[in-house]
């Protein structure tokens, strides 16, 4: 059976970071407007104060993602980005780059192949609200 | 050179986190199987309490990471997770975030192209042992 | 449209971690060398004390990500690792498990899909300098 491709992109408005969003529904949603079956998804946040992972996206677990993730990269530290740009996003460059920016996964049966508590979600570290594209590439068979 | 698909999962038995398995033999055996001996493999975890990276695996830097997987997000602190669930196991979903749960690993001449001392480790960050499925998806050429 | 491989290794020479180099241009120039004009490129850094991600490549950020991978794992803290090869690397091995060793970044248009001020690093994690080795693997249409 021939692999196929299918490539589009996602926007998301996030709050001032760290403020996660929950993708999943948004991707499962390419995956089935796409005539991809079986194969893989790798989506990448587009520009360097933003992430990509997965987490069970209950109210409690993303506050305590949000503080590990603050402590990571606290603001208001003495960055040496500030000292050229004055911007207020020292961390927030220092905790993307930790995070990292893309993610893969399974798409199985027509669906994304996560656990019943897990969700991919974006993530914004940057000082001020963002709206973020995900490029998404799947590749697979029917 | 038509280009192929390869898909398969792993199950693998993990002790109470942080717990760190040698995946690479099992990874390498799915290469073998399947047809494809140039292209990329991609590994998930499916849970929101699992991920995966490279280590050397040895016992001294097991420990080394297990360590600082704990000081990542250490156990027993006040996590909002443990007001609603009171599983335990807040720590958990922030390190398996953090760390995140897939990983590329190119497939060259028929085999993983690691490096001599670089495994491909799957970690369990729950509180309780846990049997881990890991999605595997090959792309490539033979 | 068919889908195509392309893959292909790139060396780059790093300095005492953590060392941070900007390898956006040699990644570029392999998505111009392939058929590929949309797509997903793969990219994983070969061997056990390296790791790959995006940032803004700004020398006062590359100073605030150092200093934070550094604080992820500190040298001189008394390693494991250290107790059975003494090689004095064991911060090294932690901090390059942490952020991992692969990366996925979307080809559009005949290019890497990123945001303006963001850039795929290599990073050498270990005490001496070393060379090292990226494989890459871009799949997709013409």
């Amino acid at each position: 059976m021939s692999v196929l491709l299918y490539t589009e992109a996602i926007t998301i408005d996030l709050d001032i970071g760290p403020d996660i969003c929950d993708i999943t529904a948004e991707l499962d949603c390419l995956v089935e407007k796409s005539p991809i079956t079986k194969g893989n998804l790798a989506a990448t946040i587009v520009g360097s104060t933003g992430s990509l992972t997965t987490i069970e996206y209950e109210p409690g677990v993303i506050e305590d993602l949000k503080r590990a993730i603050t402590m990571l990269a606290e603001p208001g530290l003495d960055y040496e980005h500030e000292k050229a740009w004055n911007d207020g996003n020292g961390h927030s460059h220092v905790q993307a780059a930790m995070l990292g920016p893309s993610i893969c996964i399974p798409v199985r049966n027509g669906s994304l192949k996560l656990g019943t508590w897990q969700q991919v979600v974006a993530i914004n570290h940057d000082n001020r609200p963002r709206s973020r594209n995900i490029e998404v590439t799947i590749v697979g068979t029917k």
